[in-house]
């Protein structure tokens, strides 16, 4: 099972944002059994989006999570690009409508705005491309969007990421099953690099596990992270490398 | 000027790393006056990372950084996968070489490892694509690589942050010429934000400068950044804003 993710804003393409939300997207896919095979980000650019979805349609990921571009303002334009790029209309959302309606009135009534009337900047979240759910918000205006197209199940979350996460926990992963794999970290003491790989391979055959490294600066330690379906096979897994000599750290 | 950002390793799919690398790249070539149009991250899989490079330079950018995957490690494969991509032989650069020697010559008389000798793995690392130029690391073993394809200048810099960023400061951004742009982050408070879509756009007429604008959260802020030439067209602009209505705190 493979999956994408696409973020979009000018603020992560400036560098004034770091796009720790597909980081949090990523950890949760990969929890779930995908395998995460490649993230992008543009810019709020209809066509720029428009133009990198159809690419990442191409390649047939069985998930697509975007995230980023669904509110208010005139530079949030993802739902037109995804309408653009999957050739659908946009259509107004009377459910969504309603949910933004309450909203707003909500922030009225807590004094956060001056005015919760539906001017067109707020109707314009309510709209969501022909055939597509809404996904909730819990903690924000806007609401998501849920489509399949070409076996490709797209899943548009905002971008604010106390609202993304709210949304991906409660209406995205549901829809995507169980927890399959958990991971552990470990700091692996080394006396002699060259050892470490064929060791990792060598656990890689005999246990159902997956595992990263990554140096962890110079000298004894590599940072490990192995993936499994539970504790279980992955404490076995550990116990396998420091027979072979490896000395193990919890955590990095 | 547009530039792209191709970030690599497993790591950052998994979500185990937040990919701060491409920020602060990002955020220097902003400075610099190039318009960030994309950012990639695939894993450490050379079909993978050779793949995303055609198609990068399909798209031209006058600048293309890559980072990650430079190491000694069997999962380093970035240096192959440019060469594959490029139709590019690999051969072995003996500045380089020299360089990775007396680095591990070094961290052997510091006591940090047991043997300083080139064994396969680091000397892996001294092959570069033919007709590339190597660019130093202050701080670690792998060097960089400089190439010019299809008139797209591509810089491949390390994983590791420190290392990626002495190199993009000492190697990289001397190479890019002058620093171009400021900007000034403010947080506008916002009565009517229905208010504040026209006025951004005409101080976008009025002045040389370009404007990002996100929400901070519901109610009154808007986080602005205006990027300009120099602090007196961001002051200009800044105070025109003001003349019209809209009241700025320093900073977000």
């Amino acid at each position: 099972m493979f999956a994408e993710i696409l973020t979009i804003g000018d603020e992560l393409l400036s560098g004034n944002t770091v796009d720790s939300n597909s980081s949090f997207i990523a950890q949760k896919l990969t929890e779930r059994g995908y395998w995460v095979r490649r993230k992008t980000t543009v810019g709020d650019n209809i066509e720029d989006i428009a133009e990198v979805i159809e690419e990442i349609l191409e390649r047939r990921p069985e998930v697509l999570i975007i995230s980023g571009g669904l509110g208010p303002t005139h530079d949030d334009v993802t739902v037109m690009a995804v309408a653009k790029a999957l050739g659908k209309k946009l259509i107004l959302s009377e459910e969504a409508l309603k949910r933004i309606e309450r909203f707003y009135i909500e922030l009225y009534e807590k004094g956060l705005i001056d005015d919760p009337s539906l001017n067109e900047a707020r109707k314009k979240m309510a709209y969501i491309p022909e055939g597509a759910e809404i996904l909730r918000n819990a903690v924000g205006a806007a609401p998501g969007v849920y489509l399949v197209e070409r076996g490709v199940r797209i899943f548009i979350l905002p971008g604010m990421p106390r609202e993304m996460k709210a949304m991906l926990e409660n209406e995205v992963l549901p829809r995507l099953g169980e927890k399959k794999f958990i991971q552990k970290k470990l700091l692996a003491e080394i006396t002699d690099e060259s050892k470490l790989a064929p060791l990792l391979i060598e656990t890689l055959k005999r246990f159902n596990v997956r595992i990263h490294s990554s140096p962890k600066g110079f000298g004894r330690y590599i940072g490990i992270i192995l993936f499994g379906e539970n504790e279980e096979v992955i404490e076995k897994a550990k116990r396998f490398m420091e027979k072979k000599g490896i000395r193990f750290e919890e955590g990095w």
